[in-house]
């Protein structure tokens, strides 16, 4: 029988092919969180991903969060302004930290060995928590705070996010179920940090993007 | 003007003692979380005692955390036995790190230099989210993650439960205003695990124990 990983899935490209990818590895139980964010039919979308893997997705209402977080990113906060291009402001702080907590707790409590996450080297110079020296502290963090083996890891961390679109291609990621938008319209608005980013890693890969976007 | 500090409060001895400690230090920001635990009451003590050092506590709600720790531990499951002395079932794993990350959110989000909690060397042989070595990898998780200077320690970590009941003393905590008891009942318990280290921690240090038990 496979070792049991958690996956943590937001539904959007990343993730959603780390889980594919882990599914060829682990026993894979996707866990995904509403933390307060604008778009968070991101966890309706990771739901779809893990249905098509015919994998369980723990969804973890944290939404209380979002008195922390409100009036510092536009992520979760309605009346701040969403930028086109990356800003300081876009930065959950700590979010991936809150997410690997949880991820590591029910790692233990399901005999999980391992817990994944979708950062990735496009990522990285932006958001600190997607940084190798975070998830190592934080893997030593795990390790000692649960005395255990447990492995806390970003597989994807030395590619960039138009090589995960590739890898996700191969593993035939339905992309279509996929979700990167910052905001909580009808389509992908297109024009934020996140679907700018998306846009530019399907055509840097050369992989048909099947989103429609508003813009 | 004093720095800013976020102190983790569960409404008991030892972290009501170190907001009382932190606050000859900081400007004090207490933080209390209902994540599911039988002894929900242990926040609305948290919020007595933030009254009588007039500072603001904040209030978490992260009860959906229920459905990770049920049948893991009896703090969290009213079907588990609830033991009188320590049993590895006791363990929320990786609790206090869920408490940190949110702290550490919540530190950045008001511009706070520092996160306490209160570990200390009598709980640290049996919890591992009270050792030295978890602490210290989670505040390189911590600053790196945030790519801040934030500090992560457990001020206590090096006295015995006792101790603190004597610094508590000489700082004018108001004890009766704590709880410890494990279980949700009117009284403390008096056979709990937690109920027979606050009986002894105060034993030990000759102070007098105002708690009226039940056992």
């Amino acid at each position: 029988m496979k070792e049991k990983a958690v996956v943590i899935m937001s539904g959007g490209v990343d993730s959603s092919t780390l889980a594919y990818w882990a599914k060829k590895r682990y026993g894979v139980y996707g866990l995904t969180f509403n933390y307060g964010q604008l778009a968070a039919k991101e966890t309706l979308h990771a739901k779809l991903v893990a249905e098509t893997l015919g994998i369980s997705l723990k969804k973890i209402d944290l939404s209380q969060l979002e008195t922390v977080f409100r009036g510092v990113s536009p992520l979760c906060d309605r009346n701040m302004e969403m930028p086109p291009s990356f800003r300081s402001t876009l930065i959950v702080p700590f979010r991936n930290a809150i997410f690997l907590a949880v991820a590591v707790a029910y790692a233990v409590s399901i005999g999980a060995k391992a817990v994944f996450y979708g950062a990735h080297r496009s990522d990285a110079p932006f958001y600190p928590d997607c940084r190798k020296e975070f998830f190592e502290a934080f893997q030593e963090a795990a390790r000692s705070g649960t005395a255990t083996g447990i492995v806390v890891d970003a597989p994807f961390h030395n590619m960039a996010k138009s090589e995960i679109v590739k890898l996700g291609k191969e593993l035939n990621v339905p992309f279509e179920l996929t979700w990167s938008c910052y905001l909580d319209g009808d389509k992908h608005c297109g024009k934020c940090e996140s679907c700018v980013n998306r846009k530019t890693a399907f055509k840097e890969a050369a992989v048909e993007d099947p989103t429609s976007y508003q813009a």
